[in-house]
């Protein structure tokens, strides 16, 4: 993996570029959700003409079906789904964790019963690489030992050493893979956990950005719940202890509001299931802010979604129309939502992008803010 | 609207061509349905790359919801969902009997509930063009009296003068409007019934088609449930009965081999929610028959669903990739196996109009049914 600081403007602010085995990714960036191999109601050519570099995979659901094995049989989820740019799969630890009952943490891995069949699994540091060779993603996520929060100081601790210990181990059994040719075009990225505690967030980052063969950094375990104003003093606190010349990547974030204030903090990647999920419920990301498309006032609206929009839906179909189709539980729906919702983040990230390189990020955001005070 | 027959071949096949304000059709023709304004899955842009110039829109679903009246202010049909080719409507007589609670058919029109709130609604032969005015079809079906079957002699025997008085009724009522401004592109057409009878059949035949001033007919009231072999006859039979310089349209009809069938008895045009909900439950057409892709079978199998097939899911997807999307849910799938079925209908149609333009309509039939046999 190639990477550069192409530009930096207030703050922390930062413009990259990524180089993987399959795409040149230009940051900040969004990287949309594609749980089961698939960005939900799109397909690979969706994705293309949307123009992402990169997507989400999740290791815990393309390891429980179709079965990693079958997957790297096809190709990987590049022949699989025949996305031809980066993949980005997690470890499927926090799967693991959330959506399955009985899940057990040992000094050694996680224990977990599948969500689909109840079978058995377990994942280890080294099982969940093997996983993600198979899968063939770009950027492969180590396996964290993650907590419950709010938690006692001892059991985050013992997370945050766990977690440690995991990913030497994990950098150790990807380096020796590699060495016999295995995932030698696969990057990795380790994940800082810790909390909203400043001292427990940078024990966890120096810990782990010590490991110096990671390809990248990840802050994990926020976005679950704590106020906002928590999450963007924990990015603030952590990246300072985070390498310049890696990337860095906040896990699970998150709203465009999000995504601007954490720019400013440092970050360079993002992944949310919120532009899909969203899509899903009717609710569109503009300029202006949010729109419910299942309001009666857009019953009679000859306007697209956000006037200012030049994605495919916006280009072609009314407010009426997205209200009807939405109303009648038209599938047809969920897909031009979700192309719209895409291409809002990602249209978000090269603004964002371009701001920086022109160093003008503090009128960028302020434009960002005023246009949904409206 | 202009008709021409084109060519004829083998017993009573013809290819002919209907040019409509929106487009023009070459048959035999397949409509996909789209019910509530848009083909399920589809939009109007993936429905002219698949080649459709007409498409099906039901009057019951799209009366009760956006509302014809917004539909109209939208532009009709075409404004609304942006599909510019033709759209035909159906009367709406066949939903409200169909998917309604309490519906009671009076002389003069249809009393029933809406299967979305309960609300009381009223259908006449005037009031269904009314509707279809505002919904800007090209071809417009007028209310025709159904009724279970199997029936009485004098029940079907009631219906069929009650379709005849209504179908009297429509079309003065369409001349009038057409007189006035109103539906001056949009045409007309009266559906013939009487079961599995040919006494009853040639009986609303002679009394429907005496009314010149009809655009086209339909036989309406088959593939309700009745053994294929007698459809086929009942088509035969009334097809005889029908004006060779009019256009043929049997509704809601059917299987690929149906289609096949049909044509050969003298039918010009079909709809069908076949290719589009068999989509869903995952069973895809194919020129060697009907593939089930949730079968374990497809797992691993790197081909597209129809290697001869050159519609946008067989050149980009495999069968493993479909397997895969089937399984976990993902709603990809129903699009991509919607493209397909259609691509399938629309491409049958083109090649059985090829076999009868070649005159070669026997060796058509003949590989269309040996292939289905391997």
């Amino acid at each position: 993996m190639q990477f550069q600081i192409d530009a930096t403007s207030h703050h922390k602010t930062r413009a990259c570029t990524i180089k993987t085995a399959h795409s040149t990714i230009q940051t900040p960036v969004f990287m949309p959700v594609g749980t089961q191999g698939t960005v939900k109601t799109l397909d690979a050519n969706d994705m293309l003409e949307l123009g992402a570099k990169i997507i989400l995979g999740n290791t815990y659901h393309l390891y429980l079906r179709p079965g990693s094995k079958i997957v790297k049989k096809m190709g990987g989820l590049h022949g699989f789904s025949k996305f031809p740019n980066s993949f980005l799969t997690d470890s499927g630890g926090f799967q693991a964790f959330s959506l399955s009952k009985n899940t057990k943490q040992h000094e050694d891995g996680i224990m977990f019963k599948s969500h689909i069949d109840g079978s058995k699994h377990f994942f280890t540091p080294q099982s969940v690489l093997d996983t993600q060779y198979d899968l063939g993603s770009d950027i492969m996520m180590i396996l964290d030992d993650l907590v419950a929060l709010p938690n006692t100081d001892e059991r985050i601790e013992k997370s945050i050493q766990r977690t440690t210990k995991w990913a030497q181990e994990a950098i150790t059994y990807h380096k020796a893979q590699q060495e016999k040719g295995i995932g030698v075009d696969q990057n990795i990225f380790a994940i800082i956990q810790g909390g909203t505690s400043k001292k427990f967030r940078q024990m966890s980052a120096e810990q782990l950005c010590s490991l110096e063969d990671y390809d990248g950094f990840a802050i994990g375990g926020l976005s679950v719940g704590e106020p906002n104003v928590d999450m963007y003093k924990t990015v603030e606190w952590t990246t300072d202890f985070m390498p310049k010349d890696k990337p860095r990547y906040l896990m699970g974030v998150g709203t465009p509001e999000d995504l601007i204030e954490n720019i400013e903090r440092g970050v360079d990647m993002f992944d949310c299931v919120m532009p899909t999920r969203n899509a899903r419920n009717g609710t569109l990301f503009t300029t202006f802010g949010r729109v419910n498309i299942r309001k009666a006032e857009f019953k009679e609206d000859s306007q697209p979604i956000d006037p200012a929009c030049d994605c495919y839906t916006c280009k072609n179909f009314s407010r009426a129309y997205l209200n009807h189709l939405y109303k009648a539980g038209e599938m047809t729906f969920f897909r031009l939502a979700s192309m719209h919702n895409i291409h809002y983040y990602l249209t978000l990230m090269s603004k964002a992008r371009e701001a920086i390189l022109a160093d003008n990020w503090i009128e960028f955001k302020e434009d960002f803010y005023k246009k949904r005070e409206k």
